[in-house]
């Protein structure tokens, strides 16, 4: 593929210093953003994440800043998920659909107080839905895009690199809890989250001037525990199941589909609630499912169809090969007709023609 | 910089078969899909854009469809220009903003019935705002992303090249009009249009099955033209005032700033006309200009500061040597107290501090 052109539109981050001299070697654009795809080769970044620790610029989540009277009024138009139950210090991930139920993103809700919001987005312009709720509606609320930047820190040594920087205080944050902690006078939202099963936290990085301190402050913590560069690990999130909004589920998806069913028990009527009420009682007609692909498949750049008797059943656009597992581990949207563990399908990739096989579960 | 890694979210073009084959040297990301950036390179392409005839891959200007009872209601409020004045075979150049007059896109309306529109739109997801103003006031209107794909072709022998391929009444067509022409059976909105002064025209390709007949049938039809693959060209847009949303304005900036005030005629109640009272009346605090860089200046890969005594007095987000005329051409957003022709100013760009100097008008 040829280079990519940068720009102001294509954004660079407060760490892409930090990105460019560790060699990165592929980017994509996340949210008119640049974001990482690999340094050594998936393969390497890879292993290297699932034994020692890594530091990702994942700037690009960027923060959707609900703040005003009528915030936790909006963000109940907005989310599936029951918000009065939401604490303080609590991350919440929201997939946030349309009218019709259909995905518009799946963001994690950062909660910073009753009236103050942050939306940690996947790619796509989730501000602009909300502001157009909120302008129509009158609400009292701004939105706007804070100068956040989150840094993910992932990978089984994460706890004592954390420790070093942030203090012992670290070890207790429980899984999408946070707790502001500090660096260098400023306090930061520290979650335990990432995009990772490795273990792992985000930092909400507010100030791009403190950007390249920490990544520094990071690196010269983490010698001798050989950390890395990283960042979303294309083979880790696959066999971790971890789903790519706009890869694995768009706007024609539900989050039924998504298998996000659980995160739909708001009590309140927000926006699609009515269009999902017959997917939450009869489940969807198609869903996530992990499979196997079998033979050479080369890279997946697009959207694979999954075919039975020359009718397409559901699609696959994220797979590759697991040197843990030895096998293509993929990510499908599947008819419930083939959906269920153990059936072979035909997918057309575009290396030729495979077949692939539905798992009973995720690799981890 | 890294090459771009390919996804199903990075999309592809019904073109890009046509684009790889062409030998394109760089890509950008514009609405979660590919752009070429260019091909030989921006100077030769430049060049041969100014003499010959280029297709264009700009499938990226995503159409957002408005279609339903309520989509002239929708138009109106999401339009500071007079939307009863549009006919039937018109665009419109629509600056979209938001209830504070910020700009959110600069989209081309294409009115196709009374009852349905198109807007072709800079990168962002615009769909989003006018989902949800539509939802929020209950409009029976649907927006969705049609499968509509627009190839620009441009160049000054433009005419010669659309006439043997889309029938001699394409040199009718006048600016910013469309016909809907025929093609392999189907019909396309041809518009007058384009992101070039060269002379051109936008094909809507609508079903991406015809994407590459299409583009196959202009280059067989052009080989004694000398016709080329290109792009919008970073070179030819800045001499000829052609903005970029998201690196020369940006949601700070209003449609006034960006001297487009002239467009912000509509009598009805938009939203963020009662924002841009005060702009209308007494003028923007600053705006866009064409200004000179001395020096040698290197790529501008973000935005660089304007600088009068230390304090900030602009930016400048679009800059590069001309060919044909010998300067370094850039594209500001400047202070009143600094807008005047012939004023010098510092700029800081990533190559050192340069000076810059107002212009009395863009290069053509």
């Amino acid at each position: 593929m040829a280079v990519i052109t940068p720009s102001r539109r294509v954004r660079k981050t407060p760490f892409t210093p930090g990105v460019e001299a560790a060699g990165v070697g592929g980017y994509t654009v996340y949210n008119h953003m640049l974001l990482a795809t690999f340094f050594e080769s998936v393969e390497a970044d890879a292993a290297h994440l699932k034994q020692h620790v890594q530091v990702w610029d994942v700037a690009c989540e960027r923060q959707v800043q609900i703040k005003g009277p009528d915030a936790l009024r909006l963000m109940k138009m907005l989310s599936p998920r029951d918000m009065d139950r939401m604490q303080a210090d609590q991350c919440y991930y929201v997939p946030t659909v349309d009218h019709r139920g259909g995905m518009l993103n799946d963001p994690v809700a950062v909660k910073l107080a009753d009236d103050h919001y942050w939306l940690s987005v996947a790619d796509g312009d989730l501000w602009q839905f909300a502001l157009g709720i909120a302008i129509a509606h009158g609400l009292d609320v701004e939105i706007d895009e804070p100068d956040v930047s989150p840094l993910a820190v992932q990978g089984p040594k994460v706890d004592d690199l954390m420790a070093r920087v942030f203090g012992e205080e670290v070890r207790e944050i429980r899984f999408f809890r946070y707790k502001r902690l500090p660096f260098q006078g400023r306090k930061f939202v520290v979650a335990r989250s990432g995009w990772s099963k490795q273990g792992g936290f985000e930092i909400y990085v507010e100030g791009s001037e403190y950007g390249m301190p920490l990544w520094d402050a990071l690196f010269a913590a983490g010698e001798d525990l050989n950390v890395r560069a990283g960042c979303p690990n294309n083979i880790e999130r696959i066999e971790s199941g971890l789903l790519s909004f706009g890869s694995d589920m768009r706007r024609d998806n539900t989050p039924y589909e998504c298998g996000l069913g659980r995160f739909c028990n708001s009590p309140e009527e927000y926006i699609g609630k009515a269009a999902l009420a017959e997917q939450a009682k009869n489940g969807p007609p198609r869903q996530i499912r992990p499979l196997v692909i079998e033979g050479e498949i080369g890279l997946c750049t697009g959207s694979w169809p999954l075919l039975a008797e020359g009718r397409q059943v559901g699609q696959v656009a994220s797979a590759v090969f697991s040197p843990e597992f030895g096998v293509n581990v993929a990510i499908g949207m599947v008819d419930r007709s083939h959906w269920a563990p153990g059936t072979r399908i035909e997918i057309e990739t575009e290396h030729g023609m495979r077949w692939a096989v539905v798992q009973e579960k995720f690799w981890r």
